[in-house]
């Protein structure tokens, strides 16, 4: 069985790999205070021309997600966030856990709007009974989104317009940032000017795991090795951690493999759109949403693994399809093969 | 101006006040071990038939359900309620203050029904990715709703033996219980026969303040004593708690003065429905909530304070009115003649 | 039995209850909104010459501290304390509760010192793993403390230089600030100048509950009615603490009936030395410790209901006596008679 | 420089790295589902003779601490645990931060003793005020502790045997468990047999991160993944974790590298002892604590890194020198020779 159910199923690019075993011996302090954390912060702030910017490195996206909303709520607050938001379902309440509501936005592919963020906000203060509703205290936003599509740059500055407007951080979860990056007109300089937090996913986007963290105004997340450590985010052998993205910041890497999973993608889509399958939704990058009837479906699976997503009314079933900076070439051409000699619909 | 916007503007039925005057200079012990308590127990327990119950006095309803949550929960679970709950909309978020994912069903009139519990948790459980999403571990509902609705012996039945089934504990927020008993076909033994942790409001039903919490089977709260202290609600001289609910709980006080409100409010309803006023919601209970137009509004409120509920598309407003059990049959008066005497619609 | 085991054995002084009497009928908007609760705002803000101070009416002490330290600490710090301290011992880890480390410091009597808040600061941040250690975030303080001592003038204006050098909000617990205000040389008016918030001790010095939060710069405590809310202190009626606080800052009679019992409290000391009695600690308050033999002691609680407080090694045991505002002058005669007639030590 | 100053300034051992890349491309299910997490399992269990056990991996300690002991307690609860335990002193508060208590008892040289949790249960529920204090809930040790000392057979049997009467959980953080094993008389299979809960440490000894968690009785921790995945322990690629366990339960890998290592700390020891150093800690385990003359240790310093434990009050400074499962004998030989020809005391 081929994989192609999500970006998280191989190990990390080789480059990565072959520095961990140059390096295993070597003796390094702990808790991200080595050489090549030093060297991989300064790689991310040039990469997002933020030379002031703080850079933290935590292992997982749930972790890095409440570390950073934990730290930045106060007890009365909630995060905003569209329903589809990952902190919103399928972290395990690791965000209630923390103390904080999450107020939950309806969302469009998995988006909010500026004028969805600015009205919530003057209806909670023109409720006479606001202090005994959960007070918003900052947005969260995922790019891409967990359906796969992206912000533009348009609706991100207006985003951010609103939030500073609003005094509410904008806090952007990165954990398939490449593959927005490679898909979206936002660059890293863009989040960094827009963002009051964001991060660079590296789990799904060539490393082994890993989340870079990027601060722009570190005051944002002043003492945020504390909240780290407390949160259990803190991996004694930081440089590990180091290592990897120093790595994926080198000679474009991370943009390179991350390009490429996309281009599969939008391959896969194209396949699919020239059989007459449509898509649950329109995404731009790796992850593709096609509807499909059940013969379609137990064609497919019979030789690749796929996400089921949802059921329609109409009895057929969106499945998710992923590529990632892992997939091959081989693996790819096989998929694109089987959907052309798939059933009709 | 006259308030019939909440049922919570007075002080204390004057039987209470009578007795707190009376008991004022007497010494006694603390934390609620006091005689007055200990009588009030046995009266709760004799009205509910239910001589094994613990019974618990808190100061306040928001309190109450944080402390009664918190008890039973474990981290990794959320409250099941419906999206008007109390606990979802209108304790600052004191629920998620204590870690747990308020999960919010859609409700009809304020209410969720077993079959919807029941799919919930099917649903929960039938999901692949189940551990990444939180856990339903009991079930929240008010009675009366915070619509003025009352669940039918049968829904609650049908609740209970859902709850039953999935091993939920019902949780049922009384905090107008009282208005509830008067009006609907459940009584407090069907309470204590079909729910897991229930209470019989005071402070909206008689009571300067306090919250009777029964808990038929006192395993499902064990050490709660701690979990009161812990969350600020253990009233030092709990006696006055005790000496409350003793006297709304002697010759069926509870029960008359709640009574004589729900039959207020239903004069106020139709001498509404007679001018053709209809209503947001059909509630048996001591709160109405007619549709009135701009001038409507404009003319009663003049001479009395409403609640303003919710705007409505076609530029009516719904608007809240509350009786309780300190409403003053000229008050009332007062209103139908109002209500007869306003614009048409 | 006479009960000396504390100071929250009675109702409230006769002056409250009267109001609340004559008052029990009026309807007033709740949640502290209404104009008993205005009143008691500015007869307090006066009476600590503190005009723009905020003042907040919560219901019970372990609440109070509570909802106050978790609004001030950020999540990695903790609340510097005496081991004594109410916070540490008795409040069934409220403040651990709300996710905070007490950072018990050795007191001495109950006190901490400016020496040591300096010293265990300087060490925090002088340790290499300073991250991995919760950090020092506000200094609580109890005044009078659990033992019934008091901090001189002196003493608190060290502690709050220190606070502030440190950046540390200076917090004080007056549970019992009437008997403190009584019978040392810190008064209303330095409260207000050298710390940061305190309360005013309703429940133990005069009123049937409560406690009157005063924040002199109020930016300290931002939006804390969604705290008061979130972890549910506000009390509905909250005219009921209003209404005591005007009574107890009318006409000085906070003052005068918390005078009184100190003076109760040192006529029954001075009987215990007389008869050769120690105390396990000096104290110039309501709470006095001495130590008695056993048959002593089991000569004076035939009548009167004291305190156990702790066994000592050479078999003798300390008590807690307790006088308070409610304290009749004839009990006390009752007990200084008892005390002259008991067996030799 | 050659770094003595922790067991975590390497990678991984070799075998480890090896199988890391052989394994790189394979895809594999997430979340600790995989067959290499399957098959480090069933050899965990063979180790410990305990064929039902749940293991668990999870990233880093403080991580499987905190993770570990919210699932266990109930709200109102906390953890005894010596003073110097690991989580009451050196994890950012992440106990507190879920809610809970640290009862820290006075420990000696690391360590608590039956008879001392014993007296400390029995005083608990002996106050009159008990609810009023936090119930203790768990009891967590540190097997080799914190000072690298170590309980032997005897005394984790009667610690085991003072829990189970008292109904305490009794939880075992074996970070350093393999430089334990090698020096002591306590085996998994007793862990398995006399404890709730104990973890494998792999971070510090010879894994790049890791921990397994053994839970002898399933029950003891129902529902764990949900904790682990809302807590952000829940690795995407678990089988990095799976891979590495796998590895060192291969051929008895990791019972061979940690002796050794305690081995060398002991060749240390021996080299200090025989120039008249002394020892603050009788350590048989990988960590040594030596106290050096100001002399010594800047003699020491110029070529080693060694961590600074505590300042004596005679002018002399306690040492920490740790070996680990990546030490080279070299490098211990220069040390030893090093020691041979430092300064006289």
């Amino acid at each position: 069985m081929i994989r192609f159910d999500c970006d998280y199923t191989e190990g990390a690019h080789e480059a990565i790999m072959r520095r961990m075993i140059e390096t295993n011996m070597e003796q390094t302090v702990g808790y991200g205070m080595d050489p090549y954390c030093d060297s991989a912060r300064k790689k991310i702030r040039a990469a997002c021309q933020c030379p002031q910017a703080d850079v933290h490195f935590l292992v997982g996206g749930t972790q890095t997600n409440a570390t950073v909303i934990g730290a930045i709520l106060r007890p009365h607050q909630g995060v905003v966030c569209a329903g589809t938001g990952h902190i919103n379902v399928h972290e395990s309440g690791a965000i209630e856990a923390l103390g904080h509501k999450v107020l939950a936005l309806p969302g469009v592919d998995g988006k909010i709007t500026a004028e969805q963020v600015s009205a919530y906000v003057e209806a909670h203060y023109a409720d006479e009974a606001a202090e005994h509703i959960v007070q918003p205290g900052m947005v969260y936003i995922s790019h891409p989104t967990e359906l796969g599509t992206l912000y533009s740059l348009k609706e991100l500055t207006e985003l951010s317009e609103v939030c500073r407007h609003c005094n509410l951080p904008l806090f952007v979860d990165g954990a398939r940032l490449g593959y927005g990056l490679a898909a979206g007109d936002v660059t890293l300089h863009d989040l960094a000017r827009l963002c009051d937090v964001f991060y660079i996913g590296g789990t799904k986007c060539g490393a082994l795991f890993g989340e870079a963290v990027v601060v722009p105004d570190p005051a944002v997340l002043k003492d945020f090795r504390y909240h780290i450590k407390q949160r259990g985010g803190m991996l004694a052998k930081g440089r590990l951690l180091g290592l990897q993205f120093d790595t994926l910041f080198t000679d474009d890497l991370y943009a390179r493999i991350n390009a490429r999973a996309v281009e599969q993608a939008q391959l896969i889509r194209a396949a699919l759109n020239a059989r007459g399958v449509s898509m649950l939704i329109d995404s731009p990058t790796n992850q593709q949403f096609p509807i499909l009837t059940a013969e379609q479906r137990e064609y497919l699976t019979r030789e690749f693994v796929l996400t089921h997503w949802t059921h329609l009314s109409d009895g057929r079933d969106a499945m998710r399809i992923c590529t990632g900076w892992a997939t091959r070439d081989e693996a790819v051409e096989r998929l694109l093969e089987a959907i052309r000699t798939m059933p009709e619909a």
